[in-house]
């Protein structure tokens, strides 16, 4: 079994720039992330674009749901911030494949983050899970259809009670 | 959902002693990775034992096989080394429940470990696959009667090619 | 001996909102940046204000001088980021203590900062230096009245060649 | 100014072996330790030996003094675990030097490390203090011929009260 990662940025990946105290992008954290996994599954990691969710377009939605489509994996992983917009729009394209959206909380290059744990799932998910579009955040995973960012708290939930 | 982990020690939840500079077992560090990878997954933890897993003896398995048959919960993960021969003789006992092995290469304690990335991973596990005992390392999952760690390579391996 | 460290904000203790992905101050990290280093000097710490030193006024700085100058320990430390703007109005002051300046390129929680070399390094110098006052910062020390920050590099360097 | 590290293994550098869960010795962390603390001292680094020092023999203590003895720098740094053995040898021989030992409690590679912390401060103190002979350890600074190791609680202290 193999997952492709399609990388879109997000906090995950934010570095902090020493000259003038700002965060920024860089280079993508996960294939040293796999590194420090020790990961030994078959993963192909892909950036398509490096920018903060929060100005994510539906351009830029279609261009990670082509991504999705045209991938010759079956499962795919990818990191987000805007998730439950995201999942929205590859749900509903029904494409035949296993799709877990992913994220952090706190940037990788933050001691306390929780980027390893959520793609050490979010990878875990995309193996075991049925086709359709998932968001996999913090142990938990929901499906594309029924799930918010609760941003008071700042965790993900059913929509549904 | 809500899952059980099972703590029995192991490289995960090695320590290093100031005093005498040796590795030793203190607490295990599961609740405080729980945290760091802000999980929102109903999680119970259990410390069954804490030891070096080329100590464990097959009383020791026993009472891990006892702990996961007493356990009201459906899927179980928990830690451990010699995981191989654990995983076998749960999996013989056919418990009508999920459960998931996982450990780690080097302690959470240090900063290289990939406990986070594994932990993260065999929660997802646990909530997604069938009833069966399984071993989740390093990205991969593997089933109970097919499965052996490479002592060479230190990776685990299906047994048939 | 005794030290006292004046805590002013700083990249130093800088922390990342998960809610809104800022980065702000909540508290200072200096005692539990000392648990770390099991320090065993006898280390006094205050908090005289959280900002960033960009935002540091002239009024500000007579409060760190008023600080400095009232402090009952001979030798003092404290962190901030425009430094040698701090260290000019401490250095004309003629204040007969040692005082040692010290920040940080990167948050302490960030896993990779300099922060802790560098608290190790300000504490020693304050220790060991005559009176005066001092900027430490990425293992150099310089005197106040020779030392500005070079903002193309991000390093401190002597004013004069 | 500058100043020449002495590399003789110790905590400092311990790493952990994945394979057997041992603590091993492969090559120091000392120059990766200098990146992270944005060192931007003049610092060379020599590896004379990367040993426990539970194993330091009189012999291996008068290659070290032989290395401070040639080494064309003023100013000597370097770690080593029963530091006031080899302090004692490194003082009697009055060398015209300012020469500072230091170590860890925890491995570097260990997150919890004092290491960074520890490094930080001999070289300030090997930059400020007259000639001689010095132990610097968890922020405090004794001279050769009055300090011991308090096996029973970890830290380094005057021999006389």
């Amino acid at each position: 079994m193999s997952v492709r990662v399609i990388v879109t940025g997000g906090t995950f990946d934010k570095e902090y720039n020493e000259l003038d105290g700002t965060l920024f992008f860089k280079e993508t954290h996960v294939p040293e992330m796999l590194v420090l996994g020790r990961n030994k599954l078959d993963v192909a990691v892909t950036t398509l674009m490096m920018i903060d969710s929060l100005e994510m377009t539906d351009k830029d939605r279609e261009r990670i749901l082509e991504a999705c489509r045209t991938s010759p994996e079956e499962r795919i992983t990818h990191g987000t911030d805007t998730m439950e917009v995201t999942a929205l729009r590859l749900g509903e394209s029904m494409l035949p494949k296993t799709i877990v959206l992913t994220g952090a909380m706190v940037p990788y290059k933050f001691g306390s983050s929780d980027g390893l744990f959520n793609l050490g799932s979010a990878l875990a998910f995309a193996q075991s899970l049925p086709r359709g579009v998932y968001i996999a955040m913090n142990g938990r995973c929901f499906a594309w259809d029924n799930v918010r960012k609760n941003r008071t708290e700042g965790v993900f939930e059913e929509r549904k009670a």
